[in-house]
């Protein structure tokens, strides 16, 4: 009895009518998607996109950002962008007016929660395409504010977290479709039946709040901004003050889609800051804002869950744990050690997917090169991390350059760390020059072995290019904690590496306790830290790294409410 | 390229299989759905089933619970339930002792969990059917704690309630059903494509706690305890101290069941209290606790809502709102005041979806009896209640007995109110005497009339037999009054009467904005009080007077988790 109600047209839903087939689909059978090519190569996009790219980058440097000029400002400008290596960015951006860049986004709801799931859908796919054309000039803009590799860059800056922004619109649009828009209502009754139509509209929440990082700008903020936005809400994005650029560049791309699809472009502002201004905070106490999505420390995390609360607001956390890897045996010792080092070694360990703790039975490893003890694996990953990182010019492009103070004192403490917990320095994170930018700080991942009952050492989040290898009595007690420490203090990855189908079943279930996913005998070219949109869920919510998964329908449902009107026919 | 994985055997699945696909079904299509029915009549459910029905109510009164005598018990009994017709109940029930109830529960998860959705769904659908075939015994038992009609405590408190456990279920089903259990993930690369075994796992969140409310301690607890069971969660219900025996009768059947399908009782406790214990606060302070579910007042509600963030957990609440009725005109005057006047009675409007807020404008009514001013409308209305409850006999069957002192007192308060706010008392809240209960406090409907500007009046819940009859200048303002106070204080319920199609398309305008479903034109045998499981959603969760809706995809969405392990093929 259902009566599908005419939905909106618009000329972009004519034209993204087959991508949106292509993502509902990928999201329901969890397979591989991707909108755009991740190499970066000049086969892919061209011989000049690179340097038109780079063009359109360094033409934003030592200005203001004007293309943002037509946003609700006080007059004054912000920012404080120095790249990880070196340059200070001078980009000024005009401060948002809160009160009248607020009332805007509210203003522009109602036109946007009529234009319908399929038409927001739509026009959040012109919007990643609008972004997309731009992958060059992002990738600069990631680089160097994120510290970032320039590849990496690309990639989680571009074209992954454009596939990380469709899945967020493939999911909040099904979430929607779920609800048919009417329905005729037929209860049997003596006489007749009783029959109402049923209208059921879909409503926003209201002003979704996106509060970037500094390491991954893009990729971290665009799953809640296109959540926010294909659900009907306005969005308001709060950039890291150090991560700015590239979410002014998003922001300015999907302003102008708006506007030229018909819509107010205050459904998505930049509220920029300068560094230290505390505007987050600010931002999360207006009443005007009902969704915050966040990626950053715990303890501002834990007091936006309790602020959101006391407001009625939703809050999408990702903050930090303790990633973990069991090693137990492998027949692949060589691709274990090489995918191990990677992941180690990519972007520094600045990411909150890269491995901190690895978990080693004191028996040792059994592998396809014989039997290794504690002391000869770790000597053994140490060279492989030494060797994957030998060559400066090609370590710059996996390590980047660190982020900020707190990364470059963690891994100056190895040798503290170790004398503290009676451990051991296995590597010494090494400082790598750059051979482009003097100032970058690089470091290669270092390397300290603890016994597993020195959870002093191991038990906090170590961000940075800094592993703990450690000594457990066997792997069954490695997974133990891996679970025990998970549960308590969060994690967004876990790893094993066993030949045994036993240890692996275990494993399983050691992560299913722990509520954190599992990666198995990763030896090729898929590492533990990176998740693939549409099929890995980044985070899970089910430990206390995050309260929210990229993307499960959790994340999107709750965004909108559904407000039915019912009358006899 | 999705690989079903097999899903668990259980004999209870095959047994329920058509009946989770009727309620998967009946959720997509939003259509009429019931297990049981509705009429307690004899010819529906058998010559002598409220006799036995009556007797095993009978029978529990004045003794310990046994039936739940195998929980984790300090020894101690509580238990405080008078009757709001008057019987003292006297059933006492084992306290549960919360550190071994709440390890049982825990220790419960891992098996439920891997049963998977189907077979956890069957199992509440056997659930379901065991309290079904109870009905009678729990009409008794809703009748005398909540003080609802007999024929309500029937409907609301067996059938409907159990429409809403089964709408939970399905809502809980086919969003675990959205995850694959497992696929083949391929990477297109350049030699060979890169191949992934993905297994998605359902894992819940934990221990879930019911908060029941007094007024409707099934209908009201049986969604979050069906939608959090379903997710694979365990569930401690924390009935109203003065609405304990329904949900007891609940719990008893749901252990015996789980019991039966070889599942660990524990699944699902009963934690009663006395009046006054503040069980509730204790039980939501626990760590264990990870999903709550509350009917009540709001200042607990919110301090759940603080505590959950703070704690991490779920909480979701329906508190107390402004239910408004626009009155514009009508063709079909009496149908409007029947109608009304039944919606403002029923139980004497301790529902809290019962009208209380009616707009009229100053300008009068135009109906197909003619025009009639303001205080024609309300003297008309005054009448139909007065004529619908004139007869004490009848008149019980449809008021109940008031439940608590607070509503006894707003009923009393009419006059001062009028007086307070230079309003008219139109109708007095009449005293009816039952002819079973004479110690039953019996109140038929009061109405006063207002002005619009006496916002003192009208803008705050007052629960029971209270209508206010509110003088606007317009229409118009009558709808941005019902919008203005429902998105302030809240409102679980709109309607509209009016014969223009200008007015109506206003009016799903104005309930679109407050985030509250609108009923119009009712003038039959639906009242805006009801909603129907699986088609009218119960609350928005888009206005203060509740955080969650039964049962949207938010509802369930967030109850369980999703862990991925991965491994090359």
């Amino acid at each position: 009895m259902t009566a599908q109600a005419t939905t909106p047209a618009h000329p972009l839903l004519d034209a993204h009518a087959p991508v949106l087939d292509e993502i509902r689909s990928a999201l329901a059978t969890r397979s591989w998607y991707s909108r755009y090519p991740e190499s970066p190569s000049p086969r892919v996009y061209g011989e000049d996109a690179a340097a038109v790219g780079l063009a359109a980058y360094e033409a934003h440097l030592g200005r203001p950002y004007a293309a943002l000029a037509d946003q609700p400002t006080d007059g004054t400008f912000v920012g404080s962008e120095v790249s990880p290596y070196g340059p200070t960015l001078g980009v000024s951006y005009p401060a948002l007016d809160l009160d009248a860049g607020l009332a805007a986004a509210r203003g522009a709801l109602r036109a946007w929660r009529d234009a319908g799931p399929q038409v927001r859908a739509a026009v959040c796919v012109e919007i990643v395409d609008a972004v997309g054309r731009r992958s060059f000039e992002l990738a600069n803009a990631v680089m160097h504010t994120s510290g970032q590799p320039f590849v990496m860059s690309f990639q989680a800056g571009g074209p992954h977290a454009l596939d990380r922004a469709l899945e967020a619109i493939a999911a909040g649009l099904v979430e929607q479709e779920r609800v048919p828009a009417s329905v005729v209502w037929e209860k049997p009754a003596r006489d007749q039946p009783l029959r109402m139509r049923k209208d059921y509209r879909i409503v926003p929440r209201g002003v979704g709040l996106v509060i970037g990082c500094n390491t991954f700008p893009t990729w971290n903020a665009y799953p809640g901004l296109f959540a926010s936005l294909v659900t009907g809400n306005a969005v308001v994005v709060k950039p890291h003050p150090r991560a700015v650029l590239p979410l002014a560049i998003t922001v300015e791309a999907a302003r102008q889609v708006l506007a030229d699809a018909g819509f107010d472009r205050a459904l998505v502002q930049l509220a920029a800051e300068s560094d230290g201004q505390g505007l987050a905070r600010t931002l999360a106490q207006r009443d005007e804002v009902a969704i915050i999505d966040y990626t950053g420390g715990p303890s501002f995390g834990e007091w936006l869950e309790r602020e959101g609360a006391t407001r009625g607001a939703l809050v999408y956390t990702e903050k930090a744990g303790l990633n973990s890897v069991v090693v137990d045996s492998t027949d692949d010792l060589r691709g274990t050690l090489g995918n191990l080092a990677f992941s180690l070694a990519l972007y520094s360990g600045q990411m909150c997917t890269a491995p901190q703790n690895l978990y080693v039975p004191q028996s040792g490893v059994q592998t396809d090169e014989g039997h290794l003890s504690f002391d000869e694996f770790g000597d053994r990953l140490a060279e492989a991390v030494t060797r994957l990182t030998a060559d400066p010019g090609k370590a710059v492009e996996l390590l980047g350059a660190t982020v900020n103070d707190q990364v470059r004192a963690n891994a100056d403490a190895l040798a503290r760390v170790a004398a503290q917990a009676d451990g051991r320095v296995v590597l010494e994170s090494r400082r790598v020059v750059h051979p482009a930018y003097a100032e970058a700080v690089v470091r290669a991942p270092g390397l300290v072995a603890v016994d597993v009952s020195r959870e002093d050492a191991y038990t906090r989040e170590c961000f940075g290019p800094v592993g703990f290898l450690i000594r457990t009595t066997s792997t069954q007690q490695s997974l133990e904690r891996l679970a025990g420490t998970v549960r308590e203090h969060g994690g967004m990855t876990a790893s094993v590496y066993s030949t045994s189908d036993e240890v692996l079943g275990a494993a399983r279930e050691a992560a299913a306790d722990a509520g954190v996913a599992l990666s198995e005998n990763l030896t090729g070219q898929v590492f533990v830290n990176q998740t693939a949109a549409f099929s890995d869920y980044h985070g899970t919510g089910a430990n206390p790294a995050a309260n929210a998964a990229y993307t499960d329908a959790a994340f999107v449902a709750s965004r909108f409410r559904v407000i039915t009107s019912r009358r006899h026919v």
